[in-house]
């Protein structure tokens, strides 16, 4: 009985497939940089020459220098930001932090090749030309993919999480591509390119990869006590660090200076109504660690795309105030319905805190850029925040909120259809991903020294856990020692 | 017996209390926000024309680019920092970084709206506007209030927090008003605004709302050793970032570049005395965790007045000397006596950390600054250090002296009666805080899924932990279960 | 017997020896601060009269703007990064971080004396004149010595680790004067005279310390599930900030642009072929926590040298992929084989980590130095890259390529020969380390409250632990307290 329990009817071996698929795209990014990417001319030797021919009197008017501190702590959000707001589960950290690492590393590679292609580059060389600001793209191109394991996280093998990230990366810089490029739409945070298409692609893959016996491993689902605080490491730097999200790359000076401001203030005000919805939520007005972990975040999702825009303080107040609502809601009533009804187990609840708040950063930036007039934005205020130069310079504000929702509805497409595809990609029984009871479990994927039964989870398939120490048994051991 | 345990006489329902005031305080943060917050001259779209108008070459010269980084760094200690020291506490953890952020995200929005009345409402328009540096002073506000949360940790309501956050913001910006600018008293880190205010405010609450039986949580209080950890987080943000909070708002060029070499230098004497006084205290010269987390960081404090002046590098390194020193002897023989003699209860030792290197940081702050001269800090040095301009053009170096003592006195004067009054409406019976034997528990206002007993928590009211398991009660279950 | 036990052979208590260690030590720092340390130029309030003198526009100019942001993530690598790094051991994380934070604070004023007489100690004055470009390089030398603890962790006592960061500090000065100004290497990120240095020194001192019986503590050796998790956030502060490391001191402009995008890469890199190894290593797979926490970091070790040349993208892409495979393979094989064979016991594989990566490192900046041409740096571009300028006007690629050699020699002859004879000196009984059974214990010198039971340490001093409860015993004890 307790041998059948350990019995694992899937073959989660990776021995082969993972370090295959590591060696062979790792391989293959070497090849392709060699082939492609080159350093732009302002982290090149031969800047020197630059600056004497554009008239440059300083160093410091290099990009590094306007986009590094934000561009650093973008890279926080997407390590530890993501990375410890997953280990909220009692035994799945290693996984959280781990995986969440690697998918990284990789994603990001594949990323600056991918939106290379599609955004910079030189018809000319036929080389992408990377500088500070293609890293940040690139962190916020994993961003999405980050955003579609929270859907999965515990369900698949690091191998899918691999493929996952691949095709999320490709569907990224296509649909970045049509929205940013062909609809000239804005979303400097991303609230559609990121968390939206993002938020619905891991959606999508978990409802393909559905599990009806899930519950076969409810043991190891939930949190612990220390879990619930290291997550919160996670929450903090992504709320702290959301400002420069949101400003890394809108324009020098005053763009990347509201943006601030903007994201600052929607995010204070989702913490109140998050805290206030959570407490109303139980008996007595308890809290609900969940929904601080993660609905305080709503607030700088949905600014992603208005951050740069005249929204004003208080308008920004505003979003954050019912972000806080929706998001803490949502994981009251929404997520329970969309599992029993929808059939999509979203681990995280990446609906509440990416999906939906990223809908309606798309919303809100639509309509933001349809109201925006001169007389608040100024002539040549209004021209640089929604770029009106070349084939645009005679679109008009109201045009422009037409894109941005057009650009909302891109974004929701490319997510579920390429979720779609890609989950049924993942349905292979190839990927060595845990059987159902073995589910949120780290021993699968790892090496895990320490008996489990020291942090406080309930271990069923070991025996002794599971039944008090039989007195006679004890006896026969204290006679055998002494 | 046990039933009598759980029964808890007060009642800590905040079902209504909580909600209503998040919601009521948003929205008046909101109306208010929209009457008088705007953006200012340098994160609006018109910043275009005012570059052109001020003949200003570069966005570069955006205060943003000045003061970003620093203000990412203190936004990191406001609730990381802040967050994780208090964490240290076996089973309070939740409430230290989820009240810490919820009265942050609150404090930072009033800060806004009453600094800005203070200190820059525009007379003609009669609005506020704000840029990266309003930021930076609502983040330093909100230290204030979360100090005075340190000495009040574990034993009020949230509700009680929100209420002491909205009178200390208040306060703050009060006495502020007067030290900075009717004192014209400099205080670029906050010794005296901050830390010596933040210190008596919550000292003094603390002492109104005295708990005779406190002891009847001895359980609840103490560390264990995971927590310990996680408070270190606190701790080594706080220090790493120190330099940063005393230069974020001081001059820009070399007046923020002193400020963090002075800084950087106080604080690391300050880690060797403290580590020496903490091995002298002990028997056999262990070290206590208590004094790592807490007494290496007053260094910083006691330099907010004095690391923009020209305290010169081994000022700075005596300065953090003493201050390891008297921290540390604060924790061993100070606070048994406040607690004893003087009734009050504080929890964090915020009088070790805060009033008292506070207190020292205004006089290191008012005999530097009267021991200034020409000669060390240059004619216009000297000038542009003290802000010899307008209404000061004329006031010397011993007569500014004299006005930082007076800025002093300002600060506890506002933190006592200002901490006196407010302690007195905590003191209603209204706001649902715990019964004494219920403190330091996170039980009573957050959902706690786990099992206490794995974390290290001597759960006296459950029975099975308390008293062995007996063989016969253990012999019956192993029958029942074959 | 259990008495027995407890008997600590060794005298651990360092109540007399630590704090006089701290205190003269800091007493020294003041004094010689006083005679040596002033204020730089650019942190000095005559800055204004410089800046007009020297017709600088803006105080954006300042050294700090360029450096501030990139010296605050050294600043977290070395307090966050290293700290918690070593926090991985079940029962020695308060050593790790807090020690960590002692030699830390120590080394980084003594490092701001040795650095300032050997690199810019003005003859004429007789002063040391410091700015934010000093307080980085005393943050580098420190990691030089907080490597070196990696290889001692727990088997040393904390006076012990102040004399090996005092002379660590001195060889380093005196290494890193011969490396880069005597032979006129190029080392900004420091693979050799960070880490090449800081490992052989750790390495060599863990040799002549040599523990034949450190078997007897093997039951606190090893981590528990928390405890991987703390170190992860260790692993990720220093992998995200590693880029803000090997550019924090490269010349302004491109140059640290181009050591952002280099170390970026080369690390993502290591992290997918760390993995690829790490799953190779085991039966079914699985990964193991030691080489995701340490062998991903190796890349940036391995850049540290070129990090700054136009070692090209894809260069920096194969650079990673190397040595995320050697690291991955130290651990599994080298460190097994340093304990047996040569008796070197590295607590933290700071040879696979630093030793080995660094002389990779050299060896890579030696050749990259070799084959740089013209056409590719520019005529410009390759004098200001390797500063080619006043008495090194005629150098050649070459001739740089052999010196780089040299000095890769330079910095492990210094690591083992210096190593050699501050181990002699630590082997003194004087010292108050720990007997062998009580290494990588936080007991020995630190007061910890909890049980340790609760966190997972079978403690085989504890009678009650290490053998089953005699139900005889219990039921005397249900008797006596019913």
């Amino acid at each position: 009985e307790y041998a059948n329990y350990f019995s694992r009817q899937k073959n989660t071996n990776i021995r082969l497939t993972l370090p295959v698929v590591c060696f062979v795209w790792q391989i293959a990014m070497i090849i392709l940089f060699g082939v492609f990417i080159r350093y732009d001319e302002e982290s090149d030797t031969h800047w020197v020459e630059t600056k004497a021919h554009d008239n440059i009197t300083s160093d410091i008017e290099n990009d590094f220098y306007f986009r590094y501190p934000s561009f650093q702590d973008v890279h926080v959000m997407i390590f530890v930001g993501f990375g410890f707001l997953m280990t909220f589960l009692k035994r799945y950290s290693f996984g959280a932090v781990g995986f969440n690492f690697l998918i990284a590393s990789f994603g990001l590679q594949w990323a600056l090749l991918m939106q290379g292609w599609f955004h910079s580059l030189d018809p000319q060389t036929g080389k992408i030309f990377i500088g500070v600001e293609s890293l940040i793209n690139a962190d916020f191109c994993v961003a999405g993919c980050l955003i579609a394991y929270g859907a999965v996280l515990g369900k698949v093998s690091p191998v899918q999480l691999l493929v996952m990230t691949l095709f999320g990366v490709t569907l990224f810089a296509v649909e970045e591509y049509i929205i940013l490029n062909l609809l000239h739409a804005r979303d400097a945070g991303g609230s559609m390119v990121i968390h939206t298409f993002g938020g619905y692609y891991g959606l999508t893959i978990s409802w393909v990869l559905y599990r009806p016996n899930l519950h076969q491993s409810k043991r190891m689902q939930g949190s612990v006590y220390h879990s619930d605080i290291f997550a919160m490491i996670g929450t903090l730097f992504l709320w702290m660090f959301w400002p420069s999200f949101n400003s890394a790359i809108t324009d020098h000076g005053d763009g990347q200076h509201r943006a601030v401001i903007n994201t600052y203030l929607c995010l204070a005000s989702t913490v109140l109504t998050t805290v206030a919805i959570s407490s109303l939520s139980q008996k007595t007005g308890k809290l609900d660690m969940v929904h601080i972990q993660n609905s305080t975040l709503a607030g700088g999702v949905a600014l992603g795309t208005a951050a740069e825009f005249m929204i004003s303080p208080y308008g920004a107040l505003i979003v954050g105030f019912f972000c806080g609502i929706i998001s803490t809601m949502g994981y009251i009533f929404i997520s329970p319905f969309l599992e029993k009804t929808l059939k999509i187990q979203d681990t995280c609840g990446i609906h509440n805190l990416h999906a939906m708040p990223g809908v309606i950063g798309g919303i809100v930036g639509a309509i933001t850029a349809a109201a925006a007039s001169e007389s608040v934005y100024g002539k040549q205020g209004l021209i640089n925040t929604f770029d009106f130069t070349g084939d645009f310079k005679d679109r008009t504000v109201l045009t422009q909120g037409g894109y941005q929702a057009a650009g909302m509805c891109v974004s929701i497409v490319f997510g579920v259809v390429g979720g779609a595809i890609v989950g049924s990609i993942l349905k292979l029984p190839i990927w060595g991903d845990p059987a159902d009871e073995n589910c949120f479990d780290d021993e699968v994927y790892w090496e895990v020294r320490e008996h489990p039964s020291h942090s406080g989870v309930q271990q069923p398939h070991d025996p002794q856990a599971a039944r008090p120490v039989s007195p006679f048994s004890m006896l026969c051991l204290t006679i055998s020692q002494n």
